[in-house]
């Protein structure tokens, strides 16, 4: 999408040790018009495919979801970053790796807001290695889910977590901007 | 507002502790058309304030500012939960006590992205000894930034937090529901 490349072009930064930081109009300060603008392209995208529900993970995919939500007026469940080590019966629950802090988590969401019958769109700022996205599809499908696909702002291409989960996982994955490399030296190529 | 007060007393559940749970709508479900309508009501409220800035805390409060945001046009800054001892000088910090979580954390706002001229409002979910919002002007005054006010969804009035800031702070809080007394047996008493 030609408005969000741009946009990272101008105000995206680009660090050592493979960060691209965005925090400008995405993730620190959002830009809330603009986010609306990249939910009406995921809206154009998923419009037709009969989604009732958007489901995303704290924190900074909350926000995000809830003005991709408005064009869908679908409700968002996001799930939870959990330290407890005992997990509730009343949550659905999976394991997730933070490779920027270094650590695994659990999420969870409440039984009560996920369900058969659901179709959900997962919608997140970015898509690197791919371990939040691939642990909120298996907890939607262990909660009787059908993940319809997922939508994504910025995908680290080159990590190889999108493209697992399109072919090896079979799901719906559409990134508004895929980056093929970067570098602070040379700046982000975008795929294509 | 009756929409909100008619919405908890239908949806809300209160547990023992002091508890009052809106998770099906508020705070891990978003009921993102519903949380649109109160934005339109702080808009109200607070639109002809000449604000540029809103202001929350992760991660309840994103999704919701979001909302509101869309109403007056403006970006959303959070403010992040740090467990660091360290704090970077480019940031403003803040210290948060949690009475849910029974601790202590620093909340920080790049300075990039609060400062002088800024005419912010702080929009959270709850409001109850008032320890995030104090956070949160304290952060915002450091910035140099004016805060216009507040706007909060619920506010348990009998901890008193909404009156202090108000009466003591001389900051303008805007609640839509004011929690007057609650029990599992009585339900909820709204102030008024």
């Amino acid at each position: 999408m030609k408005l969000l490349e741009d946009r990272i072009r101008r105000d995206g930064k680009i660090f050592e040790g493979d960060v691209l930081k965005v925090d400008s109009f995405v993730n620190h300060q959002i830009d809330v018009g603009f986010i609306s603008e990249l939910g009406k392209e995921f809206y154009r995208l998923f419009g037709d495919c009969g989604i009732n529900k958007i489901l995303t993970i704290e924190a900074s995919g909350i926000g995000i979801a809830c003005l991709v939500a408005a064009h869908f007026n679908v409700p968002v469940v996001f799930a939870k970053k959990s330290k407890s080590i005992n997990i509730s019966a009343d949550v659905y629950s999976s394991k997730v790796e933070s490779y920027t802090h270094g650590k695994t988590y659990d999420v969870i969401v409440s039984r009560e807001f996920l369900g058969k019958g659901d179709k959900v769109l997962i919608i997140d700022d970015f898509l690197a290695k791919g371990s939040a996205l691939k642990g909120l599809i298996s907890l939607a499908k262990d909660a009787g889910a059908e993940v319809v696909g997922a939508g994504i702002i910025i995908e680290k291409a080159y990590q190889g977590g999108g493209d697992y989960i399109r072919n090896e996982m079979g799901v719906r994955v559409e990134s508004l901007a895929r980056v093929a490399s970067m570098s602070v030296a040379g700046g982000v190529v975008f795929c294509d």
